[in-house]
């Protein structure tokens, strides 16, 4: 069996001990295994501080950039490779596979694009200079350096490729070497990708840490970050370790998030706005099995809509074919693993002790694999009542599940029940009714890192709520972990540290040409 | 005895129990006393986020920032007094406390031109339209809205005025109510404030809570906003809070730092760069008795300049008047209260241990006050060898004391030892040799959140690395807390939440237009 090594210190290494075993989720066959005792893990921090610090510093932002554009090309030429492991460790169906693999190439494209434009510069600049003093001559300014750390991002199963790309792109072009870490159930397709990538990178750039390592987080410094992406009581313990809180080492996170989508009560069945909602609904829920952190979870529809919609949904979801993903009649493949079946079939049971169940307690028969194997579950849609549901608003079923609920005209008021999600990465909104879109905006905004807003004029090419795009951030507000990645370059922003430097203007600005610094 | 109250829910409430006592530092004299069991805490909280914010909310970035503007004017308005306070309850020379209250308000007037110059709009925009989609009709942007919170302000005893009006100018014109805590032990001068204040803003929008307020924190949700300032040990119990480690409350710290000035080779005894350098450490080390979060702590300065700079300083430093505040002859007062001279005391004794005391252990006799009463302490100089000193780069001694070292010619060498201290909110940096600093801002700037560079043809109006600026970002990495406020517009960012935003650009372009949301 394939035995997953790591890369530390710039070498592949093995870790001892009690081996975890990966799997087919589709027929729970064994794919590879990883050893991860005693790994050299400080050593390898260190490395990467020293040697890709030191490496990544030495480029401007073009050369930076060209780091990104050697990985996104190199992901290109082993696509095939990689949506195969995606398919096989994953769950994935072929389309969900090339949405990780494709959308972290496009990441990585998009950061090699903006190094080129940045260009020969080393120092990044922050707004314009300032007068601080009587004369002109006495000048402020700001700007982003590289902090002299290493960055450890924490990356959770459902997006082994993209999760790797967009948080190792910002993080090269901000000048900080990576250390990333995938979680262990789907870790084959970051396996493969650090094989591809690290030896096309100068040493310490690209480090990779297979398995457990519940050590790492307790071994960094003040200069180091953590990028996480995962659960909000992982957050939690990050947040208090001791590491973290003395040493202020900066924490990025991204955790639950229970993304509302939003239906105007101006949308009527069968306009293109009604449509967009549909398809939106029913991709967001069923690909990569619901599996998505930008997934939709909580439907809100005008009281006169609310029934037509739900019946919609429910013959949409019906048709969606569930199996193994290499039989080609099959939409939607099993979950990731066995625990996340655990939780998603404890979710939908918590879930219908306060709604009504429209679709999802048929027996499932899975198209192609093994008989009774697999980690499979059909599509589940509930119906509530908004202002008194409450396991709805709080719990995040990481599957191919959503409530549906009936919502006031007024778009304040639907703003507090979406609001009731304490802070989310995305919400879809659907209208063509410009005061009430600016109104739920406003109210709903606050508790969002992301509105992707519908409509009429741009129902056709409207790329959907969970599509991560590298120019916007990504992240959200309380239960969502409080972080931001990505945005074009504010992603570098996690990556740097903003300074303040006063002093003679003449001075400061040849520190900030390009050339010096 | 004046008995100090809290401003919670729109009105002035007293709290029960065993009273504190405040009392003058240079006579140990109670001018103040303050209970502060039962008050309501959490309906104040309540009451802030629904009225304060509703009220601000409303209020467009130049309503906001004539908010600022009254507060400016009233503290001018009533300056005389509160210099008064200051002296009475802070050990502040009248100089001291003109640098605190004139602070304070100097901030108020920066946020109130800031508002000014936004006008008319109530979202802030967040860089430039992206596209998208296929064609330029789908786009995206970015928004900063207002936290629908509220946000705790906790200060620390050295600034009282200028560390309620720093963060309440920014909080405000981002649009979030604010509760301001004072430290208990000089919470006269922030006490006469809130009285000034809170009457001529929409109730709610300030709210005060005097004495010790420990369940405050603990007390928050999601999109509340704590901003503290103090020991890095309670910023480490603030991050591991249930509360704020769960639900992503936003927590903004600034903490312990090492602040460095260092002087390069080319500075020569008698130039005028290193005439600003010892002018600027002895005020440093002095003024507010060395309380302040950005005095000089440590001096690096090249072996051919470090005895000279040393005799310098011994000579300057020893013709500082110490006393009450008082007596027009005194220069510097007392420390703030028993607890920080205990700390002082024990802190230069720590630093003894591993370096040589060049002034300090002579026996102190103050001039004026009340003989054998009130907490002061000499200016203390010690000298020690940075590469083998461990207490001077990790214990701030927060009064008037500093180290002085011999720093190596090299400047990433001298950063290396300036990184000793982990993180800080500034250095000075003292040259006219642009590649020395060219390095040294390269090498040093990831450990700070400003660097002051002063020259020669700025040394007449440099302002000293001490004067935070509100045009400039104040924070610093690391041990510093890795926070970050004021900085102009920047200083809103705390109080915000980012929001991506994507659909039809023409949509978009209304919505984000001044009069729109």
């Amino acid at each position: 069996m394939l035995s997953l090594r790591s890369h530390l210190c710039g070498q592949w290494v093995s870790g001892s001990g009690a081996p975890q075993i990966l799997v087919d989720p589709a027929t729970e066959a064994p794919v590879a295994e990883v050893c991860s005792d005693g790994l050299p893990l400080e050593q390898g921090l260190d490395f990467a501080r020293r040697e890709g610090g030191q490496a990544l510093r030495a480029l401007d932002l073009a050369g930076r950039g060209k780091l990104c554009d050697a990985a996104a090309r190199l992901l290109h030429q082993h696509r095939d490779e990689l949506l195969e492991l995606g398919m096989a460790n994953g769950g994935n169906t072929r389309s969900d596979a090339k949405f990780d693999v494709d959308g972290a190439a496009a990441t990585f494209a998009h950061y090699a694009s903006l190094g080129a434009a940045l260009g020969e510069r080393r120092l990044l600049e922050d707004g314009e200079s300032v007068q601080l003093g009587r004369s002109p001559r006495y000048a402020g300014r700001h700007l982003w350096l590289p902090r002299r750390g290493v960055a450890l991002h924490v990356n959770a199963f459902n997006f082994p490729a993209w999760g790797l790309a967009e948080k190792a792109a910002t993080a090269w072009l901000a000048g900080m070497p990576v250390v990333s870490k995938p979680a262990t159930a789907t870790a084959l397709v970051a396996h493969r990708m650090a094989e591809v990538l690290a030896p096309a990178l100068p040493p310490g750039v690209l480090s990779f840490v297979c398995g457990s390592a519940h050590a790492l987080p307790g071994l960094l410094r003040d200069q180091d970050v953590i990028a996480f992406t995962g659960s909000s009581g992982t957050a939690a313990r990050l947040r208090a370790l001791p590491r973290v809180a003395d040493a202020s080492v900066r924490l990025n996170v991204e955790a639950d998030s229970l993304n509302a989508a939003v239906l105007g009560p101006d949308v009527l069945p069968g306009s293109e706005t009604y449509e967009l909602a549909v398809r939106d609904i029913v991709r967001e829920m069923t690909q990569k099995t619901g599996q998505k952190c930008t997934a939709v979870r909580r439907i809100f529809a005008s009281s006169a809509l609310a029934a037509t919609l739900g019946e919609e949904l429910v013959a949409r979801l019906r048709d969606v074919v569930v199996g193994d993903p290499r039989d080609e009649r099959v939409k939607m493949g099993p979950l990731a693993s066995a625990a996340q079946l655990a939780e998603v079939r404890a979710g939908t049971a918590r879930l219908a002790t306060e709604a009504r169940r429209l679709l999802g307690d048929e027996a499932l028969v899975p198209v192609g694999g093994v008989p009774g194997r697999g980690y499979f579950v059909a599509p589940s849609l509930f119906a509530s009542a908004a202002a008194g549901a409450a396991v709805a608003h709080e719990l995040e079923v990481f599957g191919p599940v959503a409530t549906l609920f009936e919502a006031p005209d007024d778009p304040e008021a639907v703003a507090e029940l979406v609001a009731r999600g304490r802070g989310a990465l995305v919400c879809a909104l659907y209208t063509d009714d410009r005061r009430f879109a600016a109104s739920f905006i406003g109210a709903a905004g606050p508790y969002h890192g992301r509105i992707a807003w519908g409509s009429t004029k741009v129902a056709a090419q409207a790329p959907g709520p969970g599509m991560v795009m590298p120019e916007l951030v990504h992240g959200g507000p309380g239960r969502a972990g409080g972080g931001e990645e990505l945005g074009g370059v504010r992603g570098l922003a996690a990556y740097s540290q903003r300074l303040a430097i006063q002093g003679d203007r003449a001075l400061l600005d040849a520190l900030v040409a390009p050339k010096g610094g």
